[in-house]
């Protein structure tokens, strides 16, 4: 586990800041780059970056590795170290497709200062695994990786128990399924399972999953586990579990806070409201994770999202689900992710909303 | 005109009743065909249908034409007319695509029984208006023949006052481009012209427009201008302007309400709740339009909806909109429809629902 | 087996005929209501219908059903049969999907007249297969089902030598899998298992597979088995193998013959090129079938068929298999489908030909 | 015009090296950088890449950018130069899409050596238009401007006559509307318009268009004018004509012939042949225009290319004539681009083979 180099990183704890940014095209970095000019963030100072870019989302989406790859030649600007290193350090989770009401954005989550003595404010803390074989991803092995891994970013942040967490942020690795006859079908059962795994160990973490209940069989099998508080992604571009914990922690100064709640289906509204009634300031970034219901249908009535030959499954999802929660924030600068497995209730899932506390 | 043949149809004042019915697929009536069976529908008094189907919705989507067919085929074996004389009668209004959570439904308007003397409930009209010749399509011509169709079908429903008029539904032609060169390009270009006219026409039958404005420069070009109950589709399959109005009329059982709200922009969660709480019984059918911002913005932030070679603006369009308000009626069966000019303000739409009475 | 029904009713050895019609959209008949009416075809000598519809050629490509339902309703008005009995004699075998250069179209074959004594020409044989239990499907049982279903089909033409077939088109079922909550995966895939089956099927009974070989396990998995003269489609709305069988036979008359050839990958155009060199007169169909190479790469390079969230690999195929053939024939109606599970060598596909003799 | 700086920088005439390379990815340039490790091919001698990346070849189409990002990147590590001024003095052409048959790829033309004295071969030459205001994007001016920077490219090169002429290749701008409202809609109307006026411009400058006829009224409409060796990309990221000649040349050395030869239409597989017909050595690489044709008819028959809402139409044409192309080829490494207007004849287009000499 590598997180105890990210948390000597950190020096002291600080006062989190987070940046909603803007962006042209999936290669537009300016909005970041005037605020490093500006002096507004310190390059050292960040420590994720969350995104949404408009691509399909899909296995050819090259919009998460343009953006990423502008980014971290940015940083190595300002910091002098090599993008790789930079890679390696701060996670950089992007989530292809800005279908309907969504808007291309990212969030920038830096932290700085000196602790505030006696505050206790939201922290974020990351940790980054050590590298994932192949044959361990999906597996008992992974499920363990994560939950040690969400662990050792809470230890960073200082985050003292798992009820002050709010939300726990993944990217989880898909190596290249080895038989390249297979390949499409299994990058995609593999990447789910991959997010299956990471969401069982954050559940076993968060104390919301019993730790003999988080099997191997249990993976995409036993939906009555799940956590409310996971948000995974996976990629065949990163090799380890990369993970960011936000959570309340002693030190860390006040001004930013979280509301998470679960969607029990796609048209839970009462469920994203309550995610934001939970938060009262300036709404500073939303997070969101949903899936089609696998039944092919909702709430008794059939979708079609599974079947559409010409319209990817998650492309469907992300367009209704990101308009619902944009419609309740009134803003479409919202971070939406489908293959929300063992994430929030079956068919449905999470939202997360971080704002200005009052 | 023809609607003076329909109100003579219809005899006397009757009771509306809505069935909303499931499909399986396009070319499933088996719903419909039940109740006929079982009596709680008479074919006769079918008065219009209005459906979701799950194709694209666009130029080559044929689960419309598919859907119409097997639906004229099905009457016709009730009534013993021929399916192109009972197309001729009865307006079916299709859009396709049911994107993310739309479930595909048919809504079926049919009125029977005695008037109830000194009643007054929700009516329904239809006329249809003479043949449109191809050069009068998204012409003054078309403007002046809806705003007249909508008088009709108010006069056949018993309407007496603009401000009863809850919706009007129309359904108007959209010749073949006469040059094949330009037929994609045109085609498009020709459907939404149709729409504009009939938008407007609609706006001066309701009052909403002043008709010295209502002109043939005005159409795609004078956004201020609209209404916000019309509701119109066009397609290269209809000849003639097919209206539908739905209203409060005198003689008519009580038993129906409907609500009708515009929404300001695509985020608008306040204008469709708007348009739900004006009806407080269980929810008998939803009709929605609405369309992508064309700034290319909402609410100053970027949306991507209108230069996606992968996906359709309309499919975008739809899956946004449909999600936000089956979000507020809880349940998937919603008539969402993209090409929403001059229907609501720019960028935004309408929403009008059916209700049981209280 | 019903094919004895069917051999009962043609009566004589007849002649064959083919004619290519076009249609304006799924639902247009017009072309061979045309030829009804003047009597140029009489609807109750059809044998079979074999075209392509415009549509998506996946599990939401509803244009195969309309095209169905509207021929089935037409010959019903010339025969007098119900449409459900028409179904259940004339295999209707559609592929949707015209990519490219693509044209719309289908092939009409019927049979009337006469036997010409002492001829020799091409003949066309059906057969139904009892209907196809689920359990079935993709198994043992099916590979033996339509290895007996072409030896009937063989006989009610009376071919009398596997060497004399040319082609054996299938129409195989693949019912809906049993646990919605896979459905999309699952159909998939028991559509290719079916797919497999059939074609190990004709394999067997055109003495091109050892019958020892053709086993369960094989399917989807042995690719050195393979028919060159098997094209399947699979489909939900079917519920037995329907069987149509082409190859040569005393008594049938001159006029029509028929080239067939193997494509070792999608570039092969020496093996289309093969095909029509086998047939000298006018052309009067074509049938191919291909798939997109699972390895990732055509002769060593690199093809994204399989990958792309947009754009569905079989919709990329029938482009690229379809441009190929079409540029040969000179004509875009070539029915094209891809799903070449076991037809033609693995990577590849084949071609078929018919023509007028010379 | 500053092909000036171009020529003066080349210094003498020298032998031209073609390497056509494979990616696995719109960013991975790992071909290249091999070759420029090994020596085998030196940063300062490459004079123009043109590559086929597997975006959707649209508006949104980022694979573009990635790549020449990430080439750029890439020679400024090994010329010392800023990123900016290498993408200002070397066109990098790149056609997103590669449908079906066709192979992500990218062709690196580079000139290094001394003059062989009385030798006679394949030359390249460049040069960039001064920056066109994007009121004469589309019009008269640009037309005079792509004239006038083919004869500059010719002369760097020391190309002597425009029958020595193999191939123009013309990057031009197209700048984004002004009008966001109407923003998607321009846009692929500036580029269509953009594209035109190059093709005049080239035609011009190569005799084959008489310079009274090249009008600005002619654009998109007198279809009867065109270039046979002129293909032309356009797109938002640039703001000049970049202008790649390639043609015979006194002074270069021996060793790479170049083919060029006109489709009449999509099926013109004779055309196809005759380009390669006439090169006899090892292909180096083959480029490719062509257009769906406009009258929705290919020899008579109807296709589907211009009304399909979920296919643009064209990915439609690049399958379609990529695979055409690739079977002629043996090999899916082919630049296929679609845009054809005034390139080759309507309907039809042209294929230019680049190959060792033998």
């Amino acid at each position: 586990m590598q997180a105890a180099r990210y948390a000597g990183y950190t020096g002291s704890m600080p006062r989190l800041a987070i940046h909603r940014l803007s962006m042209a095209h999936p290669g537009d970095l300016s909005a970041l780059e005037a605020l490093l000019a500006a002096g507004e963030v310190a390059a050292r100072d960040i420590r994720a970056v969350i995104g949404k870019t408009e691509g399909n989302g899909g296995l050819n989406d090259f919009t998460r590795g343009y953006f990423t790859q502008t980014l971290m030649a940015l940083l190595a600007q300002h910091t002098g170290e090599a993008p790789a290193a930079l890679a390696a350090r701060i996670p950089c989770v992007l989530s292809g497709g800005t279908e309907g009401a969504l808007s291309p954005h990212y969030l920038v989550f830096s932290a700085s200062g000196e602790p505030a003595r006696g505050a206790r404010g939201l922290a974020v803390g990351t940790a980054f695994s050590p590298p994932t074989p192949a044959r361990e991803i999906g597996r008992a092995a992974q499920i363990e990786t994560v939950a040690a891994a969400v662990r050792a970013a809470m230890a960073a942040a200082g985050i003292e128990r798992v009820a002050d967490v709010a939300l726990v942020q993944v990217k989880a690795p898909a190596a290249q399924a080895p038989d390249p006859a297979a390949r499409s079908q299994d990058a995609k059962v593999l990447m789910a399972l991959s997010r299956a795994a990471a969401a069982l160990g954050v559940g076993v973490a968060l104390g919301e999953i019993a730790p003999e209940r988080a099997t191997e069989a249990a993976l995409l099998s036993d939906l009555a586990l799940y956590s409310n508080r996971a948000s995974i992604s996976s990629g065949v571009e990163v090799t380890c579990n990369e993970v960011v914990v936000f959570g309340t922690a002693p030190g860390w100064a006040e001004g930013i806070v979280a509301g998470v709640a679960p969607m029990r289906d796609l048209l839970d509204l009462a469920g994203v409201q309550a995610a934001f009634a939970q938060v009262k300031g300036e709404v500073l970034g939303v997070i969101a994770k949903g899936e089609p219901d696998r039944s092919g249908a909702i709430r008794g009535h059939r979708h079609t999202m599974l079947g559409d030959t010409d319209l990817d499954a998650q492309r469907h999802l992300r367009g209704a689900l990101g308009a619902i929660v944009a419609a309740v924030a009134g803003d479409g600068r919202v971070f939406v992710s489908g293959g929300a497995e063992h994430q929030g209730p079956p068919g449905g899932g999470l939202v997360c909303v971080f704002a200005r506390g009052e």
